[in-house]
Protein backbone atom coordinates (compact mmCIF):
# COMPACT_ATOMS: atom_id res chain seq x y z
CA UNK A 1 0.00 0.00 0.00
CA UNK A 2 1.13 3.79 -0.33
CA UNK A 3 2.17 5.44 2.22
CA UNK A 4 -0.53 8.19 2.44
CA UNK A 5 -2.98 5.81 1.51
CA UNK A 6 -1.92 3.29 5.19
CA UNK A 7 -2.06 6.84 6.78
CA UNK A 8 -5.45 7.93 5.72
CA UNK A 9 -6.96 4.35 6.23
CA UNK A 10 -5.78 3.49 10.01
CA UNK A 11 -8.55 3.79 12.57
CA UNK A 12 -9.49 2.17 15.76
CA UNK A 13 -10.59 -0.94 15.38
CA UNK A 14 -12.21 -3.13 18.28
CA UNK A 15 -14.09 -6.07 16.20
CA UNK A 16 -12.01 -8.10 14.32
CA UNK A 17 -13.11 -11.21 12.02
CA UNK A 18 -11.84 -14.62 12.82
CA UNK A 19 -9.26 -14.53 10.04
CA UNK A 20 -5.74 -15.00 11.11
CA UNK A 21 -2.80 -12.79 10.77
CA UNK A 22 0.24 -14.90 8.80
CA UNK A 23 3.07 -14.81 11.69
CA UNK A 24 4.92 -13.41 8.70
CA UNK A 25 2.96 -10.48 8.86
CA UNK A 26 2.88 -9.67 12.19
CA UNK A 27 7.27 -10.17 12.24
CA UNK A 28 6.56 -7.45 9.59
CA UNK A 29 4.52 -5.22 12.01
CA UNK A 30 6.92 -5.58 15.08
CA UNK A 31 10.35 -4.84 13.31
CA UNK A 32 8.29 -1.55 12.42
CA UNK A 33 8.25 -0.99 16.52
CA UNK A 34 11.88 -2.05 16.59
CA UNK A 35 13.12 -0.02 14.39
CA UNK A 36 11.27 2.92 15.97
CA UNK A 37 13.28 6.23 16.99
CA UNK A 38 14.12 6.50 20.86
CA UNK A 39 15.29 9.22 23.33
CA UNK A 40 18.87 9.17 23.05
CA UNK A 41 18.03 5.45 20.69
CA UNK A 42 17.07 4.21 24.82
CA UNK A 43 14.69 1.52 23.00
CA UNK A 44 13.31 1.62 26.19
CA UNK A 45 10.56 -1.23 25.43
CA UNK A 46 10.32 -4.83 24.97
CA UNK A 47 7.31 -6.19 22.84
CA UNK A 48 5.37 -9.73 23.85
CA UNK A 49 3.21 -10.76 20.72
CA UNK A 50 0.33 -12.94 22.23
CA UNK A 51 -1.52 -15.54 19.29
CA UNK A 52 -3.01 -17.78 22.36
CA UNK A 53 -7.03 -17.70 22.19
CA UNK A 54 -6.75 -18.33 25.93
CA UNK A 55 -3.75 -15.62 27.06
CA UNK A 56 -5.97 -13.21 25.08
CA UNK A 57 -8.91 -14.09 26.87
CA UNK A 58 -7.01 -13.43 30.00
CA UNK A 59 -5.77 -10.08 28.84
CA UNK A 60 -8.98 -8.38 28.25
CA UNK A 61 -9.63 -8.36 31.71
CA UNK A 62 -6.85 -6.41 32.18
CA UNK A 63 -8.83 -3.06 31.55
CA UNK A 64 -12.41 -1.77 30.90
CA UNK A 65 -11.67 -0.94 27.78
CA UNK A 66 -9.61 -4.22 26.98
CA UNK A 67 -12.78 -6.35 25.85
CA UNK A 68 -11.51 -6.33 21.92
CA UNK A 69 -8.64 -7.94 22.91
CA UNK A 70 -9.93 -11.27 23.45
CA UNK A 71 -11.22 -11.50 19.91
CA UNK A 72 -8.19 -10.08 18.02
CA UNK A 73 -5.89 -12.34 15.78
CA UNK A 74 -3.27 -10.97 18.05
CA UNK A 75 -2.01 -8.79 20.56
CA UNK A 76 1.51 -7.12 21.10
CA UNK A 77 1.96 -5.90 24.82
CA UNK A 78 4.52 -3.19 25.29
CA UNK A 79 6.28 -3.86 27.88
CA UNK A 80 8.75 -1.00 29.76
CA UNK A 81 10.73 -0.81 32.99
CA UNK A 82 8.74 1.05 36.10
CA UNK A 83 11.67 4.05 36.52
CA UNK A 84 9.21 6.90 37.15
CA UNK A 85 11.85 9.07 36.43
CA UNK A 86 11.78 8.50 32.69
CA UNK A 87 7.95 8.72 32.75
CA UNK A 88 7.53 11.36 30.07
CA UNK A 89 10.47 10.59 27.35
CA UNK A 90 9.55 6.82 27.72
CA UNK A 91 5.72 7.76 27.39
CA UNK A 92 6.62 9.81 24.23
CA UNK A 93 8.66 7.12 22.51
CA UNK A 94 5.82 4.75 23.20
CA UNK A 95 3.63 7.26 21.02
CA UNK A 96 6.42 6.58 18.44
CA UNK A 97 6.25 2.85 18.46
CA UNK A 98 2.64 2.72 18.57
CA UNK A 99 2.48 4.81 15.41
CA UNK A 100 4.87 2.70 13.60
CA UNK A 101 3.31 -0.31 14.30
CA UNK A 102 -0.22 1.03 13.53
CA UNK A 103 0.99 2.24 10.07
CA UNK A 104 2.66 -1.15 9.46
CA UNK A 105 -0.50 -3.01 9.79
CA UNK A 106 -2.82 -0.66 8.19
CA UNK A 107 -0.25 -1.14 5.04
CA UNK A 108 -1.46 -4.96 5.68
CA UNK A 109 -4.87 -4.11 6.13
CA UNK A 110 -4.73 -5.32 9.95
CA UNK A 111 -6.95 -3.54 12.09
CA UNK A 112 -5.48 -2.08 15.10
CA UNK A 113 -6.93 -1.37 18.58
CA UNK A 114 -5.43 -0.01 21.66
CA UNK A 115 -5.89 -0.49 24.89
CA UNK A 116 -4.94 0.49 28.53
CA UNK A 117 -3.86 -1.79 31.69
CA UNK A 118 -5.30 -0.96 34.79
CA UNK A 119 -5.00 -4.89 36.57
CA UNK A 120 -0.97 -4.93 36.03
CA UNK A 121 -0.85 -7.99 38.95
CA UNK A 122 -3.38 -10.04 35.48
CA UNK A 123 -0.83 -8.76 32.92
CA UNK A 124 2.03 -9.74 34.26
CA UNK A 125 1.13 -13.19 35.53
CA UNK A 126 -0.74 -13.44 31.69
CA UNK A 127 2.90 -12.23 30.20
CA UNK A 128 4.96 -13.57 32.36
CA UNK A 129 7.29 -10.57 32.93
CA UNK A 130 10.08 -10.17 35.10
CA UNK A 131 9.78 -7.61 38.03
CA UNK A 132 11.00 -4.61 37.70
CA UNK A 133 8.58 -4.56 34.20
CA UNK A 134 5.33 -3.34 33.49
CA UNK A 135 3.16 -3.27 30.88
CA UNK A 136 2.05 -0.37 29.51
CA UNK A 137 -0.58 -0.73 27.01
CA UNK A 138 -1.75 -3.57 24.19
CA UNK A 139 -2.18 -3.40 20.96
CA UNK A 140 -4.73 -5.63 19.20
CA UNK A 141 -4.29 -6.67 15.88
CA UNK A 142 -6.26 -8.46 13.24
CA UNK A 143 -8.57 -7.81 10.03
CA UNK A 144 -11.71 -5.31 10.90
CA UNK A 145 -14.66 -7.49 10.82
CA UNK A 146 -17.15 -4.58 9.49
CA UNK A 147 -15.40 -3.20 6.83
CA UNK A 148 -11.54 -3.29 4.91
CA UNK A 149 -9.09 -0.19 5.57
CA UNK A 150 -9.89 2.36 3.33
CA UNK A 151 -8.38 6.04 3.26
CA UNK A 152 -10.96 7.96 5.73
CA UNK A 153 -12.41 11.36 3.81
CA UNK A 154 -13.55 13.15 6.36
CA UNK A 155 -11.98 11.96 10.18
CA UNK A 156 -13.17 13.04 13.43
CA UNK A 157 -10.54 15.88 13.83
CA UNK A 158 -10.20 19.64 13.98
CA UNK A 159 -9.95 21.61 10.81
CA UNK A 160 -6.82 21.40 9.31
CA UNK A 161 -6.96 25.62 9.70
CA UNK A 162 -8.14 25.39 13.40
CA UNK A 163 -4.91 23.18 13.93
CA UNK A 164 -2.32 24.48 11.88
CA UNK A 165 -0.79 28.17 12.33
CA UNK A 166 1.52 29.71 9.59
CA UNK A 167 4.87 31.81 10.57
CA UNK A 168 3.46 32.64 14.12
CA UNK A 169 0.39 31.28 16.50
CA UNK B 1 6.40 5.47 -2.15
CA UNK B 2 5.39 2.11 -0.38
CA UNK B 3 4.57 2.44 3.18
CA UNK B 4 7.32 -0.25 4.06
CA UNK B 5 9.75 1.99 2.17
CA UNK B 6 8.87 5.01 3.94
CA UNK B 7 8.85 3.13 7.63
CA UNK B 8 12.75 1.47 6.57
CA UNK B 9 14.17 4.70 4.81
CA UNK B 10 13.33 7.24 7.49
CA UNK B 11 16.60 8.42 9.64
CA UNK B 12 17.64 11.34 11.66
CA UNK B 13 18.80 14.27 9.60
CA UNK B 14 20.64 17.22 10.53
CA UNK B 15 21.99 18.44 7.72
CA UNK B 16 19.67 19.59 4.67
CA UNK B 17 20.26 21.17 0.81
CA UNK B 18 18.84 24.24 0.11
CA UNK B 19 15.91 22.61 -2.05
CA UNK B 20 12.74 24.10 -0.39
CA UNK B 21 9.96 22.31 0.46
CA UNK B 22 7.17 22.70 -1.97
CA UNK B 23 3.92 23.98 0.19
CA UNK B 24 1.66 21.42 -1.20
CA UNK B 25 4.00 18.83 0.47
CA UNK B 26 4.35 20.97 3.97
CA UNK B 27 0.64 20.73 3.58
CA UNK B 28 0.16 16.64 3.49
CA UNK B 29 3.09 16.44 6.56
CA UNK B 30 0.73 18.83 8.55
CA UNK B 31 -2.34 16.93 7.12
CA UNK B 32 -0.83 13.57 8.56
CA UNK B 33 -0.23 15.05 12.05
CA UNK B 34 -3.75 16.28 12.31
CA UNK B 35 -5.16 13.25 12.01
CA UNK B 36 -2.94 11.32 14.18
CA UNK B 37 -5.24 8.93 17.34
CA UNK B 38 -5.06 10.77 20.42
CA UNK B 39 -6.64 9.47 24.12
CA UNK B 40 -10.36 10.28 23.68
CA UNK B 41 -9.38 12.39 20.59
CA UNK B 42 -8.75 15.32 22.66
CA UNK B 43 -6.15 16.22 19.75
CA UNK B 44 -3.97 18.19 22.74
CA UNK B 45 -1.63 19.82 19.67
CA UNK B 46 -1.55 23.13 17.31
CA UNK B 47 1.28 22.80 14.72
CA UNK B 48 2.98 26.11 13.98
CA UNK B 49 4.82 25.86 10.18
CA UNK B 50 7.74 28.35 10.25
CA UNK B 51 9.37 28.57 6.88
CA UNK B 52 11.00 31.90 7.07
CA UNK B 53 15.23 32.26 7.70
CA UNK B 54 14.78 34.45 9.92
CA UNK B 55 12.60 32.72 12.06
CA UNK B 56 14.33 29.22 11.39
CA UNK B 57 17.76 30.57 13.02
CA UNK B 58 16.28 32.32 15.99
CA UNK B 59 14.46 29.01 16.98
CA UNK B 60 17.54 27.02 16.16
CA UNK B 61 19.05 28.93 19.59
CA UNK B 62 16.48 27.55 21.69
CA UNK B 63 18.15 24.38 22.53
CA UNK B 64 21.56 23.04 22.25
CA UNK B 65 21.01 20.39 20.10
CA UNK B 66 18.38 22.79 17.68
CA UNK B 67 21.50 23.92 15.46
CA UNK B 68 20.08 22.45 12.33
CA UNK B 69 17.05 24.13 12.49
CA UNK B 70 18.70 26.97 11.58
CA UNK B 71 19.32 25.55 7.65
CA UNK B 72 16.32 23.62 7.63
CA UNK B 73 13.52 23.95 4.61
CA UNK B 74 10.96 24.44 7.54
CA UNK B 75 10.10 23.40 10.99
CA UNK B 76 6.96 22.63 12.60
CA UNK B 77 6.66 23.41 16.19
CA UNK B 78 4.55 21.27 18.59
CA UNK B 79 2.85 23.19 20.79
CA UNK B 80 0.64 21.84 24.07
CA UNK B 81 -1.13 23.57 26.72
CA UNK B 82 1.15 23.68 30.30
CA UNK B 83 -1.39 21.43 32.43
CA UNK B 84 0.79 19.30 34.24
CA UNK B 85 -1.60 17.10 35.01
CA UNK B 86 -1.83 16.08 31.17
CA UNK B 87 1.82 15.25 31.10
CA UNK B 88 2.63 11.37 30.45
CA UNK B 89 -0.78 11.35 28.19
CA UNK B 90 -0.04 14.52 26.35
CA UNK B 91 3.75 12.82 25.72
CA UNK B 92 2.29 10.29 24.50
CA UNK B 93 0.06 11.23 21.77
CA UNK B 94 2.91 14.05 20.88
CA UNK B 95 5.14 10.57 20.04
CA UNK B 96 2.10 9.68 17.98
CA UNK B 97 1.51 12.73 15.83
CA UNK B 98 5.67 13.19 15.45
CA UNK B 99 6.04 9.84 13.85
CA UNK B 100 2.90 10.44 11.82
CA UNK B 101 4.10 13.34 10.79
CA UNK B 102 7.96 11.56 10.23
CA UNK B 103 6.76 9.14 8.29
CA UNK B 104 4.34 11.45 5.57
CA UNK B 105 7.78 13.69 5.27
CA UNK B 106 9.90 9.88 4.44
CA UNK B 107 7.22 9.12 1.92
CA UNK B 108 7.84 12.24 0.06
CA UNK B 109 11.57 12.20 0.25
CA UNK B 110 11.77 14.89 3.04
CA UNK B 111 13.99 14.29 5.83
CA UNK B 112 13.07 15.60 9.53
CA UNK B 113 15.18 15.71 12.38
CA UNK B 114 14.10 16.16 15.93
CA UNK B 115 14.92 19.39 18.67
CA UNK B 116 13.79 19.88 22.23
CA UNK B 117 13.41 23.26 23.32
CA UNK B 118 15.40 24.70 26.57
CA UNK B 119 14.74 28.22 26.20
CA UNK B 120 10.68 28.74 26.54
CA UNK B 121 11.09 32.71 26.50
CA UNK B 122 12.87 32.51 23.26
CA UNK B 123 10.30 29.90 21.21
CA UNK B 124 7.38 31.61 22.70
CA UNK B 125 8.45 35.28 21.21
CA UNK B 126 9.57 33.75 17.96
CA UNK B 127 6.25 31.72 17.59
CA UNK B 128 3.92 34.70 19.39
CA UNK B 129 2.54 32.08 21.15
CA UNK B 130 -0.11 33.02 24.24
CA UNK B 131 0.03 32.79 27.08
CA UNK B 132 -0.99 28.87 28.86
CA UNK B 133 0.89 27.29 25.37
CA UNK B 134 4.23 25.99 25.73
CA UNK B 135 6.42 24.47 22.81
CA UNK B 136 7.08 21.13 23.39
CA UNK B 137 9.56 20.61 20.59
CA UNK B 138 10.58 21.19 16.90
CA UNK B 139 10.60 19.26 13.88
CA UNK B 140 12.71 20.36 10.87
CA UNK B 141 12.39 19.25 7.58
CA UNK B 142 13.77 19.28 4.46
CA UNK B 143 15.62 17.34 1.73
CA UNK B 144 19.24 15.45 2.84
CA UNK B 145 22.67 17.02 2.01
CA UNK B 146 24.37 14.31 1.96
CA UNK B 147 22.30 11.24 0.20
CA UNK B 148 18.16 10.95 -0.21
CA UNK B 149 16.27 8.72 2.17
CA UNK B 150 16.34 4.74 1.29
CA UNK B 151 15.74 1.88 3.08
CA UNK B 152 18.22 1.19 5.74
CA UNK B 153 19.07 -2.51 5.69
CA UNK B 154 20.92 -2.57 9.10
CA UNK B 155 19.43 0.21 11.18
CA UNK B 156 21.22 0.87 14.81
CA UNK B 157 18.67 -0.93 16.83
CA UNK B 158 18.66 -3.73 19.79
CA UNK B 159 18.42 -7.56 17.70
CA UNK B 160 14.93 -8.31 16.65
CA UNK B 161 14.85 -11.09 18.92
CA UNK B 162 16.20 -9.53 21.87
CA UNK B 163 13.58 -7.21 21.73
CA UNK B 164 10.25 -9.88 20.57
CA UNK B 165 9.03 -12.20 22.76
CA UNK B 166 6.78 -14.93 21.65
CA UNK B 167 3.69 -15.64 24.11
CA UNK B 168 5.53 -14.80 27.44
CA UNK B 169 8.46 -13.03 28.16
Amino acid sequence: MQTWDAITSRRNVRSFSDQPVSSEHLDRVLEAGRRTPSSRNTQPWDFVLITDRGQLRELSEVWVGAAHVAHAAAAIALVIGDDPEQGRRVQFDLGQATMSVMLAAADLGIGTGHAGVADQDLARRVLGLPDGKTCAFLISLGYPADRPLTPLKRPDRRPFDDVVHRGRW
